[in-house]
């Protein structure tokens, strides 16, 4: 096979075959093929698209191009679940706990936090203590004894995606939807759950701002992943409004702590159960949804989420006593408010600058090799639908330098849209798509 | 700047700046910007196309980008020809030779042979002793004394152009109207000519096999000359069936010379008339193409265009006894029939087999590295029309290898399409396109 007759191929929108499409991924993770070449080929497939049985191939391809986990000896349906990231999105540390009190392992590798939206293992690192490059036999071992770890994603898993991803990120072939579903499901499917639930966020702050291309991209991994033999639902969540109040790494945390308690903000708690609920319904916990929705519910107000979050950071080396004491994580040395301009009802708060001021603060990273500031962040003060008075704080910036909070204080202040007319509160949940149905949620 | 937001961008649709254009073409040149970038970036012109005002500033940064010949010493309207090249194409060797002789001094740099196309410097070694290195002031002095120099086309010319050529080669965006014009029209406008013909070829065996697409580049071209202040016109001409009946190097020399004898192929003789007549009224020799046309005419017939060649050729170090006497060219070794499996009428000859089996014979090469034989290639003996008999010549093939000959000689037989019907003949010249009007012709 030659790269250039199969970049011209799918050029000319003919459907590549699997032995093409296997051939391309070996020669991409054994470096034969060179990236100029590769680079091209995710060009055409960004202008051209992929069949599902494109899409099919190439995930399977990716996900037999690196390291598979093998979670077959912990009894049970294990299930993985993947948001496509946001901004506030701490619903891991939530719908974690609470599936794993209901009696479902989980076995989760998360990403670390990357450009606006951030990522569960750097939140879970602002606790005190909280390992999470474990070997494979601790990791199995605590989920065994406690129900959940969640731990850092291995290098190795799909080797090929994360050379694509590299190339992606540089020729704007980012935002193509059979690249990201592929990219998303490889790893998922590489990661050894047996059933997957996905959280395609929708729009400001998230990866596709169009809820019809959020639609699609759920209905292209679920596809994926039945395709590959994993039970698969996706819903679709709002993220043009930061979710809940805190961002940044330990402000989460500490938010995730509260909501663990039953006090979160009702975005949040709404989200995470729906989350959790439709983990609850993949394990098999009931038949129906709405059965699953009360076992959640029970796990959160019955306490034992929280005891399951505890087990867990105990397992992985935390200090619990920042968990039964929030007071004790280590606050940032400046702390800016924001104020409103002028008076009204806040319309829209902008995740995607929020999401760029806590960068700007700290709480994230522009390149994968820098660190974050555990303590960096903010607390939104108002939401869509709340009113404000001219003056008053619309939120609180976390960081430790004056020139830090400048762009973040004008970002964040821009963020806010305050109108004198009562706003449309948001959609949480747009929609829910499984392999049967795709139904929009009113 | 950065090279992944203006490959965005041009993703999306957006129309480049001149500054943008200038940044990548400076990147590509001085090797700041990686080939995947590059290439990712000429794929999204494949997909997204470029206005005309985008075609002039990448015409115009890569012109600048290498060595620009100046002619201005030699007095008069200089005329560059240019052909997308075809099989068969000979016509440099006639149409250079009459201008000449009718005043217009001709100081052309051109090609080498790649692929299924022959290349004029390769014909021109064909003759003993013919050099086509000579620097450039022993070119400009041979277009000042015998008023025509062809030489090899500098290294240097439009530098980056031949970057980008050679990832547009192995990344499936060769066949992209912006990036062919630009291409073309940085190293002719860099080539330093007052004014430049093209020789847009249809067809088969041409670049562009879609008449359609032949007329839009033309039209892309000569607005991108007429922008660059160079009075361009273009003719579209056929290469459905190979030029003349003479492939490969000599063989299309000894073809050309009776051709300047006023004993060549119609077909060549029309054409090579009709492109001089063409270069005549760009370099202002009269005032009407019909009074061009009866200039040349007479170039050929006076005799006078061939002692123009043989002045050249005696410049250049080539021995012109051959000229004189064709027949001392060496001869391949092996003569192979192609003769007809049935009776008929020649319906078609696919000049991209011919050439195809030309390549085989020896005659081409597949890599610029690689060398060619002169004496290889093939001559027909029917072309579209002619009745042929079963059993009878189709054509014969020079080579000097049976092996070489046996793939040749099955693409040859299946080259030529044999039927009843007395076929409708090929047109030859299709369009003829100047910067105010584009005219078909019948």
């Amino acid at each position: 096979m030659r790269m250039h007759e199969i970049i011209i191929e799918k050029r000319d929108g003919k459907e590549l075959s699997r032995e093409q499409i296997d051939w391309v991924i070996q020669g991409c993770t054994d470096g034969s093929i060179p990236d100029y070449q590769l680079s091209a080929w995710l060009m055409t497939i960004y202008f051209s698209g992929m069949t599902r049985k494109e899409m099919f191939a190439l995930t399977d391809a990716m996900t037999k191009s690196g390291e598979r986990i093998d979670l077959s000896s912990i009894p049970g349906v294990k299930v993985d679940k993947h948001s496509t990231g946001g901004v506030g999105d701490k619903t891991t540390l939530i719908t974690g706990p609470i599936v794993a009190a209901c009696g479902v392992p989980v076995a989760k590798m998360s990403g670390r936090g990357l450009g606006h939206t951030g990522g569960t293992v750097d939140k879970l690192e602002s606790i005190p203590g909280f390992r999470t490059e474990l070997s494979r036999d601790t990791f199995l071992r605590i989920v065994s004894e406690t129900g959940i770890s969640v731990i850092g994603q291995s290098e190795n898993i799909a080797a090929a995606d994360k050379k694509l991803y590299a190339l992606r990120d540089v020729t704007g072939a980012i935002d193509s939807i059979p690249l990201i579903a592929s990219s998303v499901m490889s790893k998922k499917i590489a990661s050894g759950a047996d059933a997957i639930l996905l959280d395609v966020k929708t729009g400001r702050g998230a990866f596709m701002d169009s809820l019809d291309r959020s639609i699609r991209l759920a209905r292209v991994m679920v596809s994926i992943g039945e395709n590959a033999g994993r039970r698969t639902i996706a819903l679709v969540t709002d993220m043009d409004e930061p979710l809940g109040f805190a961002i940044g790494n330990s402000l989460e945390v500490i938010e995730a702590i509260e909501t663990l308690h039953g006090r979160g903000p009702a975005d949040l708690q709404k989200v995470c159960l729906e989350l959790a609920a439709n983990m609850l319904l993949l394990a098999e916990k009931a038949d129906e949804l709405a059965d699953c929705r009360i076992l959640a519910e029970k796990a959160l107000q019955d306490g034992s989420a929280f005891e399951r979050f505890k087990l867990m950071t105990a397992a992985q080396g935390g200090d619990v006593r920042y968990l039964d004491d929030p007071g004790l994580f280590p606050k940032a040395p400046l702390v800016l408010p924001v104020t409103a301009a002028k008076s009204g009802f806040v319309e829209a708060v902008d995740a995607l600058a929020v999401g760029n001021a806590s960068l700007l603060l700290g709480a994230g990273r522009l390149r994968k090799e820098d660190g974050v500031d555990h303590r960096a962040g903010l607390l939104l003060k108002k939401k869509i639908g709340d009113w404000v008075d001219a003056g008053e704080v619309l939120a609180e910036l976390y960081t430790d330098a004056e020139d830090k909070g400048r762009e973040a204080t004008r970002l964040t202040a821009g963020a806010f849209e305050i109108d004198e007319k009562i706003p449309a509160m948001p959609k949480l949940i747009h929609a829910r798509v499984t392999a049967e149905s795709s139904a929009t949620y009113d």
